[in-house]
């Protein structure tokens, strides 16, 4: 078998997700690392990797091994064949994570409403594909929004409309006359997508009257809301707000999570909550986790029953809890997020370029800097190259042509000394190009 | 958190693919199950679990850890850090599937056009994705058709054109009339799905000659093949015949794999082959397979690094060949079979009811039985009850209406011994509802 030269596929002629500028942009910021590898990248969101050399996923499948055998009254055998065949399209650990939720976030979750997905990417696949019936129902996501939700919104031909964020994090009015407008087109807005706690990329949060404001207004609207909560647990401790989905009495909010940030990416585990009631044609009554695994039927079979394991076996090392998991991973990001304040203060606080803030999130892995000049990729490769240092545009993550003036730095995977020294470079590119300091800065909300 | 009584979700409101009959009768099929828990099942397709019971993940993660750093060159913190972090959505091990397809089957893709997927059924719905752009791109698929096909197309709102199956294993001048009839419609036949060795349901395989012209019909129509070749690897040694991506000189076959027949069904492991060339709107050149990973990136951002450590590990432990890796399995699944046809054989072969045919295929988990009556889900639970036997009705694998006198036997997982008791009990069922014996029986082809 060899390439015949005349036979090519035409990129024009691929389904038009694959020329949406957001993925085009996401594969050029991945090119633009590899092109500078001694860099010091504050572009991805990747999670440290500093507790996980000494992750031993074997002794965790094992604990997990040994919680069917003694606690679940499965045979030796019968444990060891569930964590190497097919298994449930709905999972293996929804009781343990139905059990943390319930336990650490007061979200009384039957197992049964419960989706193990391949990380919360599947998650927002299927969710949102279970939801958009036909091309007229729309999502609506709170802008700038995660480049995942696009992407999937896009493989899917489901449109989107934004919702601007706002300093309580999402403009409510907007979304209540974008939902009347999408009305007279004949359209409905059908779900909303929403990251309360730290969102990718804006590290922006809803505050609780903006929650319990938001989840009437679903009520009123007839939406359902697509809750995205992986960076909740980084919350400071005693300041975590309650999830949407914990203050849901009319059952409105799909909860989605991943293990991805609190412990361990190469599982590739998450979840979606799920369990609004479904009455069928024929009057037979589901909740919305059972179509959620039809659809997962068609897209992964199943996931991973050796990593559900490992990560079940996670929560039992931890008392089945989620947030003791994560304790030590969520310390140690806050910790990298006050160093890089602290880094932008001592560098770019006492004598700020006009035109330039930035914004002080308690959580989260991203903090949000507005320059007094066009971001874009040019301005990017420029600070690569001239001062060794990347970040993200933060345009990638605007669907109406915003956020031309803004850039994205993740803390998640550098050390301290590492932030020191790439905030120290930025700073220069920073002064560089926004002129010449002036005492005092406005911070960003 | 509770439920309110008042909200609920119609059934009717939700994607139309939930509404699939094919769906609906896989989730039937399971319940059905579910409700005779003794009962002999020859229904589901799974893999066998005899040989996976002394699988050791923990030393074949710790075999591709050692080939990294000896033959790669990683240090061993990188390789450890690798298992435990994101990788890249187009995978780790794409060199050793790469090398394993070259070694066994002849077919020369590099790395770059090999995506490592949860298992093939993303590989399935990855590559449908791209190749169609809009409703009027049509997927071709020879009938029956396995499910999980048919379920990716719906969930994509992709249109599936059924092309009947032939002794030879598809018809082409109906796909060529097909491809014409397309065309008047202002629509096209992007794709043809074809499973051409051992296909589940049907068992069926694509004669040598057969390959060939499908080729060059798929070279003449402007067709792409998607090749599913699960089973392949069942076929006895010496008589596997070239895959379609082996004699593909034009570059018209994606080739899609997995391991959960092969080796480990836990491990959600398969791939796409995609080496299609892709020239883009600003004449920049890749190939089908940086598209597919860039979907990926939406669907499940990447395969666990840690399954793919366990598969590599596999692969390099069995001298990196797909062929060893699957060789004993592969004759687990052959003596089943052989097992199974003999038990038909000697049950019913003797004193075949009027209008009781079965093929005998040489390799795959599956025989189709053809019966003098209407076979439904309604004949399935009176055997369940009666004789205590399960089975899949064939016309969950139609879209256009056949398959109502068929049903299908799959052997893969039972051991001999239950199969020649199911078999028994199956012979008592179909001599009931058959009536009284004939000599000698017609085979299907």
């Amino acid at each position: 078998m060899s390439a015949a030269p005349g036979f090519a596929l035409a990129g024009g002629d691929l389904h038009a997700s694959l020329e949406d500028p957001v993925l085009g942009s996401i594969a050029f910021l991945n090119e633009v690392m590899t092109r500078y590898p001694s860099a010091i990248s504050f572009a991805p969101g990747a999670p440290n990797l500093a507790h996980l050399a000494d992750v031993d996923v074997t002794a965790y499948a094992a604990r997990y091994e040994r919680h069917l055998i003694e606690e679940r009254g499965t045979t030796a055998e019968r444990a060891r064949n569930l964590l190497h065949e097919y298994g449930p399209s709905r999972g293996l650990i929804n009781d343990l994570i139905a059990e943390a939720l319930r336990h650490d976030q007061g979200i009384n979750a039957p197992p049964r409403s419960v989706v193990v997905t391949v990380g919360a990417q599947e998650a927002m696949l299927l969710t949102l594909r279970a939801l958009c019936r036909s091309p007229d129902d729309l999502l609506a996501v709170v802008e700038p929004v995660f480049v995942g939700m696009t992407g999937a919104a896009r493989l899917l031909d489901v449109d989107l409309v934004p919702v601007p964020e706002t300093a309580d994090g999402i403009d409510l009015d907007a979304l209540r006359g974008a939902c009347a407008e999408a009305r007279t087109r004949g359209r409905r807005i059908r779900a909303v997508y929403v990251a309360p706690d730290y969102s990718n990329p804006s590290g922006s949060v809803l505050d609780l009257e903006t929650r319990r404001r938001l989840l009437a207004l679903a009520d009123h609207e007839d939406l359902v809301l697509i809750e995205d909560s992986a960076y909740g647990f980084t919350a400071p401790p005693g300041r975590a707000l309650p999830s949407l989905k914990a203050l849901d009495t009319a059952c409105r909010v799909v909860h989605l999570g991943t293990f991805a940030k609190v412990c361990l990416p190469g599982a590739r585990v998450g979840f979606a909550v799920a369990d609004q009631r479904v009455v069928r044609a024929d009057g037979a009554e589901g909740v919305l986790a059972d179509d959620l695994a039809v659809l997962k039927g068609m897209v992964t079979v199943n996931t991973s029953p050796l990593c559900q394991a490992v990560i079940g076996g996670m929560l039992l090392a931890h008392g089945g809890s989620l947030a003791a998991l994560g304790a030590a991973t969520s310390a140690h990001y806050r910790c990298n997020l006050a160093h890089l304040l602290a880094a932008l203060d001592r560098e770019l606080g006492g004598a700020t370029p006009p035109g330039v803030r930035w914004n002080s999130p308690s959580g989260g892995f991203f903090v949000r800097v507005r320059l007094p000049v066009r971001v874009d990729t040019a301005l990017l490769e420029r600070c690569a190259t001239e001062f060794g240092v990347l970040w993200t545009p933060m345009e990638h993550f605007y669907l109406s042509g915003g956020g031309t003036d803004e850039l994205r730095l993740s803390c998640s995977y550098l050390t301290p000394d590492r932030i020191d020294e790439g905030i120290g470079r930025f700073a220069a590119f920073v002064r560089e190009v926004a002129g010449p300091p002036r005492r005092g800065r406005r911070a960003l909300p």
